[in-house]
């Protein structure tokens, strides 16, 4: 296999540890803090936790832990990529290594059901190599089986038994650690003294705490985006004749648009949770980018940047209304809509079931979008709203709302839309330090026991010599939330807060931005070179650890 | 205006020179060598360039030369935006600043279009150091406007004269480069001592000659793309379940996509020239990608990545047979499709007019793809082919193919478009270098009074320490074309040549990459840290010098 000269050189990169991590895991020990409450509905999840609940927080600290005997372990990819993935497998490994040379690391193939279905190949330091500070999740693949029932546990138990493994690591987002909890608590009742400890993942950013301050993959994500972004606002300020909207994954929070955003200063950004707060309806929102192209066509500027988060179409309220009524409608009227032809007579169809102003707010979409909108079906039936080309929509309806009303703006957009491009970019230096970390601090979790805990490292902004590696428990993370008509225990969606530091640093500047062009240009990122190039953390870290 | 940590630690770097050019203009001297022929079409040539044509090739070398006055140059950034532009500007600065402290660049705004009309700033060297090795054209700003007829020359004449200055540098492509040389021999004509000196750019890469390597911004736009093919291609091969066909930018040569392509090595790549020679026409096209699906699914692999050149509809005969029919249909019929109130009573309009064999080739496309052909029409009304998504195009048809064909390969597609993203990327190690030396080679040019010439840099790939500096009349570039029904002097456009080394190398190695998985991840563009990661130059580049 041929290898880039960039990843050939990353190869020999060794992810910095914390210093109390640096002289290995003998020389370092589990302190325990005081017991931990959830963030919110405590007696209902103590109620359905009640062997993991309250938990206390756990620290690493420098000490001496007796030597102990090898430990197998299993390790999970869960859910989408996200850069550094790879990083927490080679810090797992070589912690484990550390504490005796016969540990092992089973690698469970594709995700959830490798684990379930006993799939899964054991992770070799020379297989290991070729792997180390690269992007992707291609070591064991990943997978989105969901970890939810009985059976699904009695299995996994039985596999990871039957290997002679004493826990699992499970690296994913917030559902996969919320199942990760339930599993330690399953475990637990059913007298195993298996052991299951998390690792925060996802590039959105939303697996967010006071104690977990970022999920790795969102620094290198938000800067691949950013690195394009600013080329492009360097192409808009050059060429002077193209509006470029530019949509960001993300597929609710809109972290990762607000932290593009933030590196590169666009004429606009859009946050969901703003929108979302202030019930702007399409219409509006059309109305208002349409009076910022036309504001800076009246300056001389046609040309602009705009930021759209993944997720924006299902914030505006009259475009969720939309989905939803299109969702029940489909539901009802399947096979009648199956037979219509072609899209005018589904649309002719729809003219028929729609209430007035859901109609309005249909037809006033282009009609690529509807066709969007009524074609792309996922197998239930359900409007796939991630087929949905919201920088398009939002492209076409601002130049229609132009043309309404009389503006002189010589109009003319471009779309993108980044998000495959960020997900298994190879990992920044942060993200590879942290990744890797979080790997390491796994393996003390699980060598002390730890089961149903994340593992965690604060500190972040700081630079590495002051890196606090610990351990939080789940249940600490829950509140109960309503899921399909039931009360679930899950791990709380981070979104934008609208009084958080990220976003009133947009809010105090977005004027500015809007009418000239204070653009950003990030560039690639760097592995080597000075400091402040290489090392940064995100805007957005940086602004909320003050 | 703030700059980002990268953008500030770049515009500290002193590009490199070549080492003859190290010790300053007063330490070299300019050379020339015996005359030269144009490649062709020579007798034609020559008469239409009766006081250029045939000049030597100017090289620089070791020696004293007389320090000169000072010198007033006007430049002109001509054309799509290119990495490095700013470079060969700080370049032509720093040399004419060495040559005299009084030298003067005047730098003509929004491209030819300043020059005609003498709008220009004064580039002065607080101005030109925050642009110093950074992307865009947003210093002076380019423009599109040809320099073509007698009546523009006069007003250039004049503006230069009325300034004080004495050449005029044009950066530009091969269009640029043309009406460089014509211009040149237009001033001479008139009696005027006027120089004009040419330098080589575009991402294109299709301005290359036996003299000229490659085109500046080539490099750095190649890697640009190739980072984003990478980062794609782990994503393919870690989430198993996408085809991704990335459309990358380039008119009309498929350099780019090849180039990023050697640089990768996707499962697919489609070089517009060989299907130009093979007669291939989109429906055998279509059956060819569908039977490279259909075989990766019967291995069990639902994904790939596809490379397609920007420029590939244009070059399908069927397709290009459409294009032509249509534009003509419409410039006959174009009332009544004006009146033809939306695309099914345009289509049926079109029903009656094409021939069975083109109507077939039109109602074969995607509904969205033969919107796209009849209603983004430019202002002459004729078809937008830049506008064509060609790679929802292709992926669309590789659907409906492997749906006729019976296959059971699960196909999700997923299109991706790469152009805007590098066009405005901050110049590579190797961009940079070239720009700044170009720029400066131009200043001794213009200084040794060698009208009609362009810069050039050879011996590219051995390192900088072994570049060799020179110029080369721009009539040995040219041949003779008809164009609009005329016979015309230009530059040949340097197409892929199908027994060239770099196509050489994919044919040898294609098959394995559609059947594997033998994908390169290049990253991103570093600028510190080892040379082999830093300062490689392209892959086109090293395989066609040997």
């Amino acid at each position: 296999m041929i290898t880039s000269a960039l990843q050939t050189a990353r190869k020999a990169y060794q992810p910095k540890l914390p210093p109390v991590l640096r002289q290995g895991p003998g020389a370092v020990k589990l302190q325990l803090g005081a017991p931990t409450e959830s963030i919110a509905d405590s007696q209902k999840v103590r109620a359905l936790f009640p062997l993991t609940y309250g938990q206390p927080v756990a620290e690493f600290v420098a000490g001496a832990t007796a030597s102990g005997g090898p430990l197998t372990v299993g390790v999970v990819l869960s859910g989408g990529q996200a850069p550094g993935g790879h990083n927490v497998i080679a810090g797992l490994f070589d912690a484990l290594k550390a504490i005796h040379p016969d540990s092992r690391v089973l690698g469970f193939l594709g995700g959830p059901s490798g684990l379930v279905e006993g799939k899964f190949i054991e992770i070799t330091a020379s297989l290991l190599s070729g792997f180390r500070n690269t992007g992707g999740f291609d070591l064991i693949g990943s997978g989105r089986t969901k970890l939810e029932k009985a059976e699904q546990f009695q299995k996994a138990r039985a596999v990871l038994e039957k290997n002679g493994a004493g826990a699992v690591v499970i690296i994913g987002g917030d559902d996969s650690n919320t199942n990760g909890a339930v599993l330690a608590e399953w475990f637990k009742a059913q007298g195993s003294m298996l052991v299951v400890v998390g690792a925060p993942k996802t590039i959105d950013g939303d697996l967010k705490t006071p104690q977990i301050p970022t999920s790795f993959g969102f620094d290198t994500a938000a800067k691949t985006y950013a690195e394009l972004i600013g080329n492009i606002e360097r192409d808009a300020r050059s060429a002077k004749k193209y509006w470029h909207f530019i949509k960001i994954m993300g597929r609710s929070a809109s972290h990762l648009a607000l932290e593009a955003a933030l590196q590169t200063q666009p004429n606009l950004v859009l946050v969901s949770e703003e929108i979302a707060q202030q019930g702007t309806t399409l219409a509006q929102l059309t109305v208002q980018i349409a009076q910022l192209v036309d504001a800076r066509a009246r300056a001389g500027k046609n040309f602009g940047v705009a930021v759209i988060p993944e997720g924006l179409v299902e914030f505006l309220p009259d475009v969720k209304k939309l989905i939803a009524t299109l969702n029940d409608l489909l539901a009802h009227e399947g096979p009648a809509f199956e037979a219509a032809p072609d899209q005018a007579a589904k649309e002719a169809l729809l003219r028929r079931h729609l209430a007035a102003e859901v109609a309005a707010t249909f037809f006033a979409l282009p009609a690529a979008i509807r066709g969007q909108l009524l074609l792309d079906r996922d197998p239930h039936g359900n409007v796939q709203v991630s087929r949905i080309e919201t920088e398009k929509l939002i492209a076409e309806v601002v130049g229609a709302e132009l043309v309404r009303m009389g503006s002189k703006a010589k109009y003319s957009a471009l779309t993108h839309f980044f998000g495959y491009e960020g997900r298994c970019a190879a990992p920044s230096n942060f993200d590879a330090d942290y990744t890797y970390t979080l790997g390491y601090v796994a393996a003390l979790l699980v060598q002390g026991g730890r089961t149903g805990y994340i593992a965690s490292v604060s500190h972040l902004t700081k630079g590495n010599d002051h890196w606090v590696p610990g351990g939080i428990p789940l249940t600490q993370l829950f509140n109960i939330e309503r899921r399909h008509g039931e009360d679930k225990p899950v791990i709380r969606k981070a979104l934008v807060e609208l009084d958080g530091a990220p976003f009133r640093q947009l809010a105090a500047h977005r004027e500015a931005w809007a009418k000239g062009e204070e653009y950003v240009y990030p560039g690639p990122i760097q592995y080597w070179g000075p400091a402040e190039v290489c090392d940064a953390t995100t805007k957005t870290l940086e602004l909320e650890q003050g």
